[in-house]
């Protein structure tokens, strides 16, 4: 049988995230509704992650078993967009090796949450920023952001409600820039607590208000204490933006 | 009584278009609901033209009589947005001379379309592009689009149904542009008839995949034809970018 990986982007406003729950329309459940369709039979998807109920993704990555040979890859993305949602797509579909998993196969996640400072977003905006409708400084922003590198405890950033055994998490990259009318926070880790980027992105902004710099923001993360994390931040400004994978990035 | 004018943002996915009409949202509907629980009594809006249904806007302009004198102008937005559904947003308010008529003062109308020619567009652009999913030739695109220029008969462009005394209206500019990864059609013109912008975009698209230059476009404009336009390019994809007033242009 061939393992066939898929990239997909999705709207999340209208998806109470992406993992199957009874009675709740979710991403993982209308993919493998249409994946059904197309090959006769259920066919199992596995995803690299959560995503929570209303964040979105450009690049969540997600593999099955095809139980049948007679499709090409290639031509998954063409039959799979066309009988889905269009707050669904397939960007890609490629062969992958029998043993791997998208989840155990991933070496790093990258996030993006974009953020509207100006005075009102548009409406078309509205569910894919989170508008705090104020100018920050982004350079003590990056300062702050900056202290979160390497091997660290990320006790300080977890949700109640959390069942990972460690808090425990690798970041490679943490930082903020601006594109186009937006400021963007990207944040790349081998992997994430519940909620984590989320309770980051509103530390960072609640304490750049306090007029908190690097040195404050340390004894904040270093506190391991999660009431010392500031509001989380709303769902809809978050994109799963890419999965990596051994050896592999699909943007260096 | 000051006169106010607003100028409003709308996500148009979820409107049968600008205008009241019995028993449908419309954003017209939303904006005088949100005016009458300000003003505590009904205020009647006066918009610059009507927007069909899922067509968006960044710069619709309305204004109304303000009943009450006690709010300042400068307060509409925030307390507007505050109570209206995220869909639409108020990005400004000033105060205008008596007689000024958001739809009689208004000297010409700017929209804007998108178009999508990659392979597939991200679920989160898919409600506010056209996606046509080939590459096109925009120097050709471009020498068709500059025949749309000047006083002229658009009876090709002209809906079934349109009401409309004159077919004649005066271009002022008509041209696409890259955006990031889209394709921008920006039309600016006096006045629109129904569903011109829509059909102008699929024709330009439509005779642009046939091979036509600006030649052969000429005719189809001097056909005065309107079962010589090409199919009406998707409402997604079309933006009411800005009306300018006299004397007046936002982004000169």
């Amino acid at each position: 049988m061939r393992n066939i990986l898929l990239i997909v982007s999705y709207d999340g406003t209208n998806f109470c995230g992406w993992q199957k729950q009874n009675d709740q329309r979710t991403v993982q459940e209308e993919l493998e509704k249409a994946l059904a369709f197309i090959h006769k039979q259920p066919v199992e998807l596995f995803g690299s992650g959560r995503t929570d109920s209303g964040v979105h993704a450009v690049g969540q990555a997600a593999n099955f078993f095809s139980p049948i040979d007679s499709i090409p890859v290639e031509n998954y993305p063409c039959a799979l967009n066309s009988i889905l949602p269009r707050d669904i797509r397939i960007m890609s579909a490629k062969q992958v090796s029998e043993d791997f998993n998208s989840r155990f196969s991933a070496t790093s996640r990258t996030y993006h949450y974009f953020i509207h400072c100006g005075k009102t977003a548009f409406a078309h905006q509205m569910p894919y920023v989170w508008s705090i409708r104020r100018p920050v400084d982004i350079d003590r922003l990056n300062r702050m952001a900056a202290l979160l590198h390497g091997e660290m405890d990320c006790a300080t950033f977890a949700a109640a409600g959390d069942q990972s055994l460690s808090t425990f998490r690798y970041i490679e990259k943490a930082r903020f820039f601006y594109e186009d009318d937006k400021l963007v926070f990207e944040i790349c880790a081998n992997a994430f607590l519940w909620k984590m980027v989320r309770s980051i992105v509103g530390s960072l902004i609640y304490y750049e208000k306090k007029g908190f710099d690097a040195e404050d923001f340390a004894g904040i993360i270093e506190s391991h204490d999660r009431s010392k994390a500031g509001p989380t931040a709303p769902s809809e400004g978050l994109f799963l933006w890419e999965i990596s994978f051994e050896g592999t990035r699909r943007h260096p």
